[in-house]
């Protein structure tokens, strides 16, 4: 039986998880990839928790090793090109475990990577055309369409976090105004709540001692009337995003994962209503937002899913 | 030699052209189609220009016929939905042309039927993922994926006129606010200039008496203060959405096609400056922008090459 390795590349940690030709995971494991590891400290453990992961009998039948990365790559050398948060950059894996496995390495990005793990093992299965949206620190797509993963011709495309909204709006850390992660993101939501704060002082928001989205939404669920202005910026922004990206694709659904994705139906349902109250041609059918299911696997299986 | 027809259909006159496999035209004609004609006139008029077109001989040889409209379409029946500029609603062509013709009859929206041109005859000949934006009266796009025309699961994909860039800006006749249309179409480029003569009183755009995106880039070219404005406003605000459509899908091209493309140069110039400005990966590939090269066959061309 074929195997496949997905590699989940973090800051602090690489998950590793040994699938099945569908990337359903079979056997994981765990290396440290503590920040201060140079590159070739960096192959050398990802090398050792392969092996770990895959006995010496296994290692012959395996069709790729994947590696999803929180950063920009470029597919030739499998190379991590920058990745800001893993302390390393340039580096290509493509040589890294010739020594023990004869099969291709593979290296995306990790919005692409969650599209990947929708598609085969969670809510995209069967789906032809659909778009993963992460909301986490920052907001990031990934597109499959015609059942395939869609990088664009340059193999960046996806970065919807960076789609304008509100042109002359808040400052993004892509340099450009009014970018849908200003607002959408975990850090915009922190911002909304911080702005609606200084509109109602009396708000327990301001007992907040280390900020998060998670805070912001409980003190929404215990009634706090700035975390509720807050909240229902934050949605009418999301959706106007969401639009955004319906009007140009029609998505047959969008999926949403991320930490924020974690508020479940109560974030889904006035989204939903906002998205359609904003649809131009109400007699079509529409796109279906739903939420993403692959959750903390998503790195592994999409990178184990991830070919060539 | 097998032969196609394409008829674009307009709301006083329909243009055919009878063209080969690949969309070049071979012979033209024009039918009256004048406002008030009834659904069963208008497939008449239609079925009586293609006999025209098309000597009895030649009419087995037929791969196609295709009609492309400013409207909304179902393919099923080859059906015109909504067409708010040709006065018919709910028209199918499907069965229009059985007695003379022996070929499927396909439809699709202008903005689609612009960028099979191109891909055809224009300038997206031999790209596989490109975008064709039309500045008209409103903004359209039609995109074209992996070779093919790509309509979205529900055959709407491509609204890119509605896409937001400016929440709570001005209204669009979508309902919605901010969209890239209300800025970008010639009549967002009127209203610009409005503005800006508000704050320039002296400026000879008051003199104008009908007024046209044409006659506000004549005022440029003539050196008039709040026509440069006004058109480094459009300028912005163009390369604000296209930048968001880049930052998603990353095209290998963009064309821009109608009347305001006319000016050629002296918008693709400051367009691209802007475009390149706001990249967030200098060191990618980057997504050409030019000029679309059909032009006023566009139309013809496109629905020629309609498939089912």
């Amino acid at each position: 039986m074929k195997r496949r390795i997905g590699i989940d590349l973090g800051g602090t940690t690489a998950k590793l998880g040994l699938t099945n030709e569908n990337g359903k995971i079979l056997r994981r494991t765990v290396v440290d990839t503590g920040f201060g590891v140079s590159g070739e400290g960096l192959k050398a453990r990802l090398l050792q928790g392969c092996l770990q992961l895959c006995p010496a009998e296994e290692r012959q039948n395996m069709s790729s090793i994947g590696i999803g990365v929180p950063g920009t790559v470029e597919k030739t050398g499998a190379t991590l090109t920058f990745g800001p948060n893993l302390g390393v950059h340039n580096v290509s894996f493509a040589e890294a475990f010739r020594s023990a496995f004869d099969c291709p390495v593979c290296i995306e990005n990790d919005a692409n990577c969650a599209a990947l793990a929708e598609l085969y093992q969670g809510a995209g299965q069967g789906l032809q055309d659909f778009l993963v949206v992460t909301l986490g620190t920052g907001v990031g797509g990934g597109i499959i369409l015609d059942g395939k993963l869609y990088r664009g011709f340059n193999g960046i495309a996806g970065e919807i976090g960076h789609m304008v909204i509100r042109q002359g709006g808040r400052r993004c850390n892509c340099g450009k105004t009014g970018c849908l992660e200003a607002y959408a993101s975990s850090l915009g939501l922190i911002q909304t709540a911080k702005e609606a704060l200084a509109k109602y002082p009396e708000s327990k928001l301001k007992e907040i001692e280390k900020w998060s989205a998670l805070a912001v939404l409980q003190a929404r669920d215990a009634g706090d009337l700035a975390a509720e202005q807050a909240f229902g910026r934050y949605v009418e922004d999301l959706a106007c995003g969401l639009n955004n990206l319906i009007a140009v694709m029609q998505f047959e659904k969008i999926l949403l994962g991320g930490g924020i994705s974690g508020y479940g139906e109560k974030l889904l349902q006035p989204l939903r209503e906002k998205v359609n109250g904003q649809l131009m041609e109400a007699d079509c059918r529409q796109t279906e937002i739903g939420l993403a299911e692959a959750g903390n696997d998503a790195g592994i299986i999409g990178a184990a899913m991830l070919t060539e």
